[in-house]
């Protein structure tokens, strides 16, 4: 039995399906081949012992062992000791590794996540998009030099970086070929493929189960 | 000599001062005791050597011997390897304080931050003030019922947060008196006070030789 259990939603409607941040989690674990259960908390019903454990009332949690981490970034870094394959080991490599996942959260999400809120809510005028924009040629332009974001080989900061730039918003906006390239290049490899499907077919089970 | 350089502006408009995020680090390095030197890059002047070491054109930059972080939230990190005062080395400990130091990045800056620069840019109606309050609010609650973030006691996760929080009009949101309580204690800290006392008087240094 694992000792990694990943927290999510027990269903939730279409529109978030494939893009829940237990997502990360699962991909990190396939990764890293990290066994790991799923095991939920209630969507329709966040009440004090869902905020006891996640003081925002979202997902994911991770469990591993005694702990419990909130914030799919802290699980990520969290996951991320337990193998080289997520984070290297050498002291530059890990560095960039880190600045990287760092800049995915606080850099690019932090104006994406708001930039696409605005723009659901149905702004006249988005606000945002002139900083969206800069934050994005940024990261265009980086890409354009390089495969990876860290250490020249794959690592837990492209998996976040790559799951904050597949946003279908985010990922039409602009013309950006080697940020569209990078997406397509990871969302390709076979650890997001099983998170991805083992996600979808989750929320479906539930749909069954409330039919 | 230490080996631990903190990079910032050489200048920057009054605005700013006391908050630009070279101070997150002065005031990791002050809480641990750790020795450091303050480099300067162009405000005025960000070119392409600048976005070769911060691709997206900001401070600061830590560097550690012959690495080189970007990315505040990282640098933090990389401090916090260094001293059990910033992070405990107990499990759960550090889990918690790496769990809310991503929190005060992905969950609190990145409605704050979004939600001061529509404030900022006069907005008719602040679209981000429902989802401001929604996390504030769950702030309130978590600080209600504990001094600190993390294991029971100051951890980077308190100074990161307190940052993010004291910006004035986010401080000024709302009626929140345990988070309020929590900003004066943290920024009361010798370590912070001397972190902002010296960001004050590098920048006022710059005033004075350029006029």
């Amino acid at each position: 039995m694992s000792d990694l259990i990943i927290w999510t939603y027990d269903w939730v409607p279409e529109g978030p399906r494939g893009f829940v941040r237990d997502l990360r989690l699962r991909w990190a674990c396939e990764e890293a081949g990290l066994a790991y259960a799923v095991k939920t908390l209630p969507f329709d019903a966040r009440g004090p012992e869902h905020l006891a454990r996640q003081p925002f009332g979202q997902v994911p949690l991770l469990s591993d062992g005694q702990l419990d981490l909130f914030e799919s970034g802290a699980g990520l870094l969290h996951l991320a000791r337990k193998s080289e394959m997520l984070m290297p080991r050498d002291a530059s490599g890990e560095a960039q590794a880190l600045q990287w996942t760092i800049a995915a959260l606080n850099s690019i999400e932090m104006v994406t996540v708001p930039w696409w809120f605005l723009e659901i809510t149905g702004a006249k005028e988005n606000c945002l998009t002139g900083w969206m924009q800069s934050r994005l040629t940024h990261i265009e332009r980086t890409l354009q030099g390089r495969d990876w974001l860290a250490g020249g080989r794959f690592t837990v900061a492209d998996l976040l970086m790559a799951d904050v730039l597949r946003v279908p918003k985010v990922r039409a906006f602009g013309d950006r070929p080697a940020t569209e390239a990078y997406i397509a290049r990871i969302t390709d490899r076979p650890a997001f493929k099983q998170a991805h499907a083992a996600q979808m077919a989750h929320f479906a089970a539930a749909d069954a189960a409330r039919a």
